[in-house]
C-alpha cells in the first residue's frame, strides 16, 4: 500500500528526531534539519518529474543521509556516507520499516556522497545524489560554501590570483577555488535529466556571482 | 610635498608588515591583507571622485584601521576601532610620519566602525568609513557575511521563517538576518555621494540574492 501523507509526516518526524539526537553534540550550520528538508523537497520534485522511484525508500534515505555528520577536517570524513548508511540499516528495523527495502535505503545513502566514490545503482540513489548536490549549487550552495570556509578557517579567495591562473587550485586554502575544484564538476555530473537542468542553471548563476565578485575586488 | 607613488608603495609595505605581525597570532579570513588593499582601493576611488582628502592620512588610516582585530564574540569588540587608532598613534611616529597629521589618522580609524558610534568629522574619516562599509556589501559582503557566520557557528537562516516575518531579527543566530539588521541600514548611511551610489547598487544586488535564495529553498 502507498504511504499516506499522514504516515509520511509521522516518519519524517521520527527520522528528524533521530538525526537531531545524533547531531546534538556537534551542531553544524551547513548540515541542519533545514538541509534535510530541502534535500527531501528536491528529491520529491525530481522523483515526480522522472518517475520510477520508491517514495518510502527515498523519504528514509533523504532524512538519514547525513546521520553521521563529520567535520570536513575529520579523518573519517570520506567514510561518513558509509557510516550513515550503516546507521540507517541499524535504526530502521526498530521503526517498523519494511525489512526488504532497508538495503535500498542504505545503498542510496552510501552512494550519495562525492567522496564515497560509489556509483548510484537505483533510481532512489540517483535521485538522492542529485537532490543533495543541488544544495551545493546556486545561492544556497554559495552560502554554504563560504560558511564552511569560515568554519574551517579558509580564506575567501587568493587576492593575488583569485582565479588560480598561475597556481594550483587549493580549495582548503581558498574558498572560491571550490567552484572549480568541486561545484562546477558536480553540476556536470548529475544523474537525472531533471537534476541536470536545475544544476546547469544554478552553476551559471554561480559563475555570474564570481564575475561580479572579481569586478568588485578589482 | 605630495607623496610620490614610490613613497606610497614603501609606506604600504611598512603598514602591511606591521599589521601582519599584529595579526599573526589569530588569522581571520574575513580580515586579511586583501581586505586592507580593497579598502584602500575603494578609498582612492572615492577620494578621487569627491576631492579634498589628504592622501597620506588616508593611506595610513586604510592600512591600519583593523590593526587591533578582535573576534565578533570578544567583549572588547566594540572598542576595536579605538584600540586600532591608539595603536596607529603609537606606531606612526617611529615611521617618520608627519607628527601634525597623526591625530587625523587616529580620528579616521576610531570613527570608521559601526560599533564605535563616533561621527566621522573629516573628509578622510568619511571616506574611510564608506570604503570599509563597501566591503560589507555586494558579492564580497555576502561572502564575508556567510564566512563570519561559519566562524561563529551561526545558522545560514531560519528555515521556518527566513525573512523573520513572525519573530524578532537575530543575526547572531541567523546569518541572513544580518542583511536587515546591519547591511541594508549601512547602505543607507553612507557618508559620501560616491560611496552612496556604489552602496545602493550593491544593496540592490544583495536583495536579489536573497530573493533567489528564498526561491531555491522553497
Amino acid at each position: 500500500p502507498p504511504v499516506t501523507p499522514a504516515e509520511a509526516a509521522r516518519r519524517q518526524t521520527q527520522y528528524e528526531t533521530e538525526v537531531a539526537r545524533l547531531w546534538a553534540a556537534q551542531p553544524d550550520g551547513a548540515h541542519d534539519i533545514g538541509h534535510l528538508r530541502r534535500v527531501w523537497a528536491n528529491a520529491q520534485s525530481i522523483a515526480q518529474a522522472e518517475g520510477g522511484a520508491d517514495i518510502e525508500v527515498l523519504l528514509a534515505a533523504a532524512f538519514l543521509h547525513d546521520a553521521v555528520n563529520l567535520p570536513k577536517s575529520h579523518p573519517d570524513r570520506a567514510r561518513a556516507a558509509r557510516l550513515s548508511a550503516d546507521h540507517a540499516a541499524a535504526f530502521l528495523p526498530g521503526t517498523g520499516f519494511p525489512p526488504g527495502k532497508i538495503a535500498a535505503v542504505a545503498h542510496a545513502i552510501a552512494a550519495h556522497s562525492f567522496s564515497a566514490g560509489l556509483a548510484p545503482e537505483t533510481p532512489e540513489a540517483r535521485i538522492l545524489q542529485d537532490a543533495d548536490r543541488l544544495e551545493a549549487l546556486g545561492a544556497i550552495g554559495l552560502a554554504r560554501m563560504f560558511h564552511v570556509a569560515g568554519q574551517m578557517g579558509a580564506a575567501l579567495f587568493d587576492p593575488a590570483d583569485p582565479l588560480a591562473l598561475n597556481r594550483a587550485l587549493d580549495d582548503r586554502r581558498f574558498s572560491l577555488d571550490h567552484l572549480e575544484v568541486k561545484l562546477f564538476p558536480v553540476a556536470e555530473a548529475m544523474q537525472t535529466a531533471t537534476g541536470r537542468a536545475i544544476a546547469a542553471e544554478r552553476a551559471e548563476w554561480m559563475a555570474s556571482f564570481r564575475t561580479r565578485l572579481l569586478s568588485e575586488i578589482g
